[in-house]
């Protein structure tokens, strides 16, 4: 299997994480994408996935998936025991919820904010980012503002337990990880007030398959080197 | 199972549909929301869906699942042959990641071009859109746009193969089949050249469980009231 992405960005993280807490990471060949010149807006990468955006695994049959939902399901069901996307129908259906509410209300807007409210991955990438909006720093600005209302549902909701589908760790407790990693690199930040999202935060970084990754692979190098 | 619904409406249609094609309806009870009436705005309904929209399903021992991916993910399991859904990682992957396009690509901006660009919903409820992007008609035209671009992509795809996913019906061919049901009645259409794309919706709509819910639950009676 190939994975084609760029240590350091958050959706990227996301499958990174599944690999180390499946025990994948050896079953991979990671081949390093270009996002600020702009190599996944080209057409070579368009064919492997239209949407233009990283992460995108290879099956060995050559089948591209794209979509980190997508990328995890297919990696967390291979062994049989999908414990990061669930067992029963209940865990299925929860789990899904939160990811979705996850991406729609954190990693989303964040991603909208960087690209629209700040200088976002440079000149480049900035032409492929539609004209008339590109420059459209109230939308970003709005965006931002979206997502710290989705970290303090989040909040509200790690109040009343552990971790975002219940009692384990699963596939939207990434995503929401995620979500927080690129509000920091951003600028955007966590709400220092937001305890029980803190509190969650830390026991998602003290996993071994996060811990492990984190120092090397969230370094955003990238981001970095644009400034952040 | 109770489900909080609509007739008529898009995201519920989804349901309406893997319920049929699982021979589920009679498993479950219909409560229907008065989105006309932002019913789905008040502080009880936000309890079931802090997202404030439909569908909802409310489980028999009370918890509540959002969002059409996770309740059909629940409903296409509960008889271990998750044919809508996927039975393989690799079927489960494919389904995901069209699933995702599906929605990002033709059915989210043909909602948003909905709400911003035409009268949407109404008066009522538009009070709860955000004020300074409820009226922003560019912000719909451009989603219009958007809508229509990911119907020809789609076109594209369904000049190689039966379905989203490959040869057989499944979850993502229920999300775009309720998109273009959805750009119909707002009014933005699907254009006539996109051949593939057309006769795959004849395809669609020959499956039993969709041919017999679209008479009268797609009847969008709430749609003709606001003069759709
Ligand atoms: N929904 C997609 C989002 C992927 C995404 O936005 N990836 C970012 C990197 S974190 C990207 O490729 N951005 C480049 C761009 O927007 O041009 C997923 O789940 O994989
Ligand atoms: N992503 C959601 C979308 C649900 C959705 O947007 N539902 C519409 C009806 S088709 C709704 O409730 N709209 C009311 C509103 O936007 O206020 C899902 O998959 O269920």
């Amino acid at each position: 299997m190939i994975i084609f992405d760029r240590p350091g960005f958050p959706n990227p993280a996301r499958i990174r994480i599944v690999l180390a807490h499946k025990g994948l990471e050896s079953a991979v060949q990671f081949v390093s994408v270009d996002l600020i010149g702009a190599e996944h807006k080209t057409p070579a990468f368009l064919e492997k996935n239209p949407s233009g955006v990283l992460p995108v695994l290879q099956l060995d049959d050559g089948t591209y998936i794209s979509e980190a939902t997508a990328i995890t399901e297919y990696l967390d069901n291979l062994d049989g025991e999908p414990a990061l996307t669930g067992r029963t129908p209940k865990e299925k259906a929860v789990i899904h919820m939160m990811q979705r509410r996850a991406e729609a209300e954190v990693l989303d807007p964040v991603g909208i904010y960087f690209h629209h409210a700040t200088p976002g991955l440079g000149p480049l990438l900035q032409v492929h980012k539609s004209p008339d909006w590109a420059g459209r720093k109230d939308w970003g600005e709005r965006n931002g503002q979206r997502a710290l209302a989705g970290m303090a549902a989040f909040d509200a909701l790690l109040s009343r337990q552990d971790f975002l589908a219940g009692e384990h760790f699963s596939m939207p407790d990434i995503t929401l990880y995620a979500g927080l990693m690129f509000a920091d690199a951003a600028g955007l930040g966590v709400p220092d007030n937001l305890d029980h999202l803190i509190a969650w935060r830390g026991r998602v970084s003290d996993l071994p398959s996060v811990r492990e990754r984190s120092g090397q692979e969230f370094g955003a190098e990238d981001l970095r080197r644009l400034g952040f």
